[in-house]
């Protein structure tokens, strides 16, 4: 095997270079649909005790590795763990989702020291360390962390959901927004570094609520925050690909794309191929974006729906994944025939 | 005074010309930040039977005229009055808004005749007829209905909020859905048109959920019903411009504002208004889209976002208004500072 064949095909598509089939993996593919997840899950009965367990987060990932030839494994975590390292107190209600103490509601916002926070997070390191000499050589390990805003408005609000009140805060407190924004940028930063020391071949960062800001804003919280995370980690000396995922930035994906030196772009369901091929930089390798919908569905529908990625996807460097997580309805069946229709079999 | 300056701005500009200052609307104008309004609706139990009082909902639209020096009035209804005519029943919980009983809980589905859709939806051209003649000359009036696929996605799902069991009817029941739409276009077409008929100027579609759609879902749920709905308006002989405002369609918009016919575009909050430009026909009016939380937030940060909208939009036929519908927490104060910047005052 020449080393040229040992560099996983995801970050050869990281690099540029067009692969077929196009590399894929799926955003939570360690996850719900699966039943060993759900039995595993029961052995720890906090979330983020779960996620702070290398042990419990390393089988996590390796269960879909088992059963699916997927090109990456990425590290099995929370975006909250960041605003739990900065000591704001996370908790997850059943059914309902994260919650926190809002920041809108307090008068002075504090945060922990972004060293201490690193210390706490060093169990995700140590996971990070057992998936990376658990996985084989040909399959790249993703590391990631929420993008700022996207963390941001959970801090802000206490919760998900609708991001008015969250978004209020930036037109009625814009100083005290921004200078949370340099915290998480900094804790973001450093996080993703410690995971690309402890063996992480490449990031993701998710921004998964993009959508919805006037375009103000967007310049404001999404693109200058993710402009300043990207050029801290290269100045911390990381120089691993990154791939950005501003889920539901619509007509901003190429200002995102051009503007904030990420190195690849993930698309979300809703854009057009064709679209994000014309917003990106030319030759920037794109990500995504089935309907994941469509792994509820199954049959013809799956099928038909998983070649149309293929064939939009088919002149740019492509790494094949959903456009949105896998949802805990989607089945492992489906899953499996979607990995059969991507790596060309029948 | 020449019969030019007696045609409405608003008119104007739907025909294609540019005029400074643009004329000015607000989406929900008419509505419950208004004390006034907040009285007035509590003289109807059910906000159904609200819609269907001829005199209420023509109190309800003059209610802002009075206060503000706005260039239209818009129909005081519901997108849902549709459904209602087709013989689904609509009811509204207090706080949490609409329900119906879901198609998709339904082996078969089968809706009431558009001609008698028609004649229960009489007191809304009644409605319209008053309000022509209660409001001056140089005042349009907006008739309006939803877009056929956003008032699918109540029918289907029986209500609002998270639309993936309506997307996945699109999957799983194609042949079914698309009658649906079918059955929508035709509705709304004749109710638009009897709008016309009893004296709106132009009209609107709001097509609210155009968000999150797959590409092929897009064209399936969105332009090619719309496309249908104005061709089917053209038939019926109605020749008023046709504002679509397909809120959240993000990298989509270009595809529906140049395939479906409409007239003019409204722009929701999120998307750039050079992106507008670009995406949108050369010449096409555009309508928005200053984001509604300036309405809440007030003072400088109003004056500052309701300029960059007027700025940004300067080169082209514009329509000033929000980006979405006003909320219950904006202030009448805030909106009369608003109307005085777009009108020019200091």
């Amino acid at each position: 095997m020449s080393d040229r064949e040992r560099v996983p095909g995801l970050l050869r598509v990281l690099s540029g270079e067009r692969i077929d089939p196009p590399p894929v993996w799926i955003m939570r593919q360690a996850g719900r649909y699966l039943p060993e997840y759900r039995e595993l899950r029961t052995r720890s009965k906090s979330f983020l005790d779960f996620c702070y367990s290398p042990a419990l987060a390393t089988e996590a990932v390796m269960q879909p590795l088992r059963r699916f030839p997927l090109d990456a494994a990425i590290l099995f975590s929370d975006i909250l763990v960041v605003p739990d390292a900065l000591g704001r107190k996370v908790w997850f209600v059943e059914g309902e989702g994260p919650r926190l103490n809002p920041l809108i509601e307090e008068e002075t916002w504090r945060f922990d020291d972004v060293q201490r926070g690193l210390q706490r997070l060093a169990p995700v390191y140590e996971a990070v360390e057992r998936i990376k000499s658990a996985i084989p050589n040909d399959i790249a390990l993703i590391g990631f962390c929420g993008g700022p805003w996207t963390v941001a408005t959970y801090m802000l609000q206490g919760q998900g959901g609708e991001k008015e009140r969250a978004r209020r805060a930036v037109y009625e407190r814009p100083a005290d927004v921004d200078a949370l924004l340099e915290t998480l940028v900094e804790m973001s930063a450093q996080h993703l570094a410690a995971q690309v020391k402890a063996g992480a071949d490449c990031l993701q960062i998710f921004e998964s609520w993009s959508e919805g800001l006037s375009p103000a804003q967007f310049q404001r919280v999404i693109i200058g925050p993710t402009k300043k995370l990207v050029k801290r980690l290269r100045e911390l000396g990381v120089t691993v690909p990154i791939i950005g995922f501003p889920r539901g930035s619509g007509a901003q994906l190429g200002a995102y794309a051009h503007e904030t030196g990420v190195t690849a772009l993930g698309i979300d369901t809703q854009t057009p191929a064709a679209a994000a091929i014309a917003a990106a930089p030319k030759g920037m390798p794109l990500q995504g974006n089935l309907d994941p919908l469509a792994l509820v569905v199954g049959g013809e529908a799956l099928e038909r729906a998983a070649r149309d990625v293929i064939e939009a996807f088919k002149d740019v460097p492509h790494i094949f994944n959903l456009g949105h997580g896998i949802t805990p309805d989607a089945t492992p069946e489906n899953m499996a025939r979607l990995i059969q229709v991507v790596k060309g079999g029948v």
